[in-house]
C-alpha cells in the first residue's frame, strides 16, 4: 500500500507519530545519565543515538528539548560531559519507564531502581546494570534549522564493557551483551545474527567471518 | 574492562573502526537508491539513518563522501531525490554486497541482482525486494566541521509497503517485515520482539501493548 506526502498531514498525531518514528528502521536502546549543578541525577532513555567517526571516537544524538526530556539537554549543556548506556533485556522496562516525566528535583534512578555507578573525575552517572558504557565529553551542539531539534555530539573518553564482548577484531558482541533494539516509539526487540560478512569487494561474494 | 581516549589513538586502524562503531548500538540497515543524470542507478547499503521529526516527515543520514560511497551522495545532490529501502533477512548479503567499490557506471543493482523499481515522477529506483521503502526529496545538506562528515536531510514524499505491516496505531511492525538490524560494521541480525510499552507516566508500571 502507498501513503503520499499529503496523507500524513491529515493523519491523526499520534497515528503519525507512530508511523513516521517506524521508517528509519531499528534503533539503539540507550540510557542517557547526566547530573546537574546541585548534583540531581537523571537518566533518560534515547533512541536516537549514531555512529559519527571512529578517530576521534564520535557519536551523534538528537534531543527534541522544546518538548520533552529538557532536564537531559541541559544537565550535558552545563555540565559538558554525559554516559551513554546500552539498555539490555533485564532492563529493558525499566529503561522505558525512565520516558515519565518527572519532576526535574526526582531521580528516574530512584524512581525505577536502576542503580548510579561512578568513575573519578567524571561529572556524569553510568547506568551500574548496563553491560556496555561510555563517557563523552561534549564537542559540539546545533539547532537544526529544518525543525529546531538539537544535535547533540560528543567525544567517547572511557569505555567499560563486559570483556567476554570484545573480539580479537574489535567488534563487540553486544547481541552477546543482551543490548536491544527499539522500533517505533515504544517497541523492544533482542536479536538473533544471521551472521557477519567479509570486505564486500567488487565480484568476489561476500564470506562468513567467524569470531 | 575500560578503554580510555589514549587507548583508542594506539590501537590498529580496523581493530578501532570495528570497536567504535559498535558502540553507537544497533543500526537499521537501509539501500538507498539514486539516479545519476545520465541515468546510471545506484544502490548503496547504508546504517546511519535516523528519524528527525515526524511533521513533517524527516529523516537524517550520515555520509563520508570523501572516502567513500560518492556516487550516491552526488546523485542525491544532483537529482534531489532518493529511496531509502529496509533490508530484509531475504537481501542482506545482496546488500552487503553494494558496498564494494564498483565503478561509477557500473549499476550495484545489476551487479548483486537487486531489481530497481520505478514510481512515476520519481527520479531514484526503489529496490523491488524491499518490503518497506520510502522516497524522499533533499531538504538539506551540511558538512558537520567537527569531522568532515555529511548530514543529508530528507523530507518522505511516498511511503510504500506491505499492509499486513500496519497497525491499527499506526505502529508499523518491521519485524514481521524481515527488516535486519546491524552491529558494527558487518554483522547483521533478526529481531525477536520482548514487548510494547503503553507511555510512560510517572508512578505508574508500564503495561504490555497488544496490537
Amino acid at each position: 500500500m502507498m501513503f503520499r506526502k499529503a496523507d500524513f498531514k491529515d493523519m491523526d498525531d499520534r497515528f503519525r507519530a507512530n508511523l513516521i518514528s517506524s521508517l528509519s528502521g531499528f534503533k539503539s536502546a540507550n540510557l542517557v545519565g547526566t547530573q546537574d549543578d546541585a548534583g540531581n541525577t537523571n537518566v533518560a532513555i534515547v533512541s536516537s543515538v549514531f555512529h559519527l567517526g571512529a578517530n576521534p571516537a564520535l557519536i551523534g544524538m538528537i534531543m527534541r528539548p522544546h518538548t520533552v526530556r529538557r532536564d537531559t539537554f541541559e544537565n550535558i549543556l552545563s555540565a559538558g560531559e554525559y554516559t551513554i548506556n546500552h539498555v539490555n533485556h533485564d532492563i529493558w522496562q525499566k529503561a522505558h519507564q525512565t520516558s515519565a516525566r518527572y519532576p526535574e528535583t526526582v531521580s528516574e534512578f530512584s524512581e525505577v531502581s536502576l542503580t548510579p555507578q561512578w568513575l573519578d573525575g567524571i561529572k556524569a552517572p553510568f547506568v551500574a546494570e548496563s553491560r556496555l558504557k561510555y563517557a563523552l565529553a561534549l564537542r559540539s551542539c546545533q539547532t537544526l534549522e529544518i525543525n529546531g531539534v538539537e544535535l547533540v555530539i560528543g567525544e567517547v573518553t572511557h569505555l567499560e564493557l563486559d570483556e567476554s564482548a570484545v573480539t580479537e577484531t574489535g567488534y563487540l558482541d553486544i547481541e552477546a551483551l543482551g543490548s536491544v533494539a527499539i522500533s517505533g516509539l515504544d517497541s523492544y526487540h533482542v536479536t538473533q545474527r544471521l551472521g557477519r560478512l567479509s570486505y564486500a569487494k567488487p565480484g568476489i561474494e561476500p564470506r562468513l567471518l567467524t569470531f
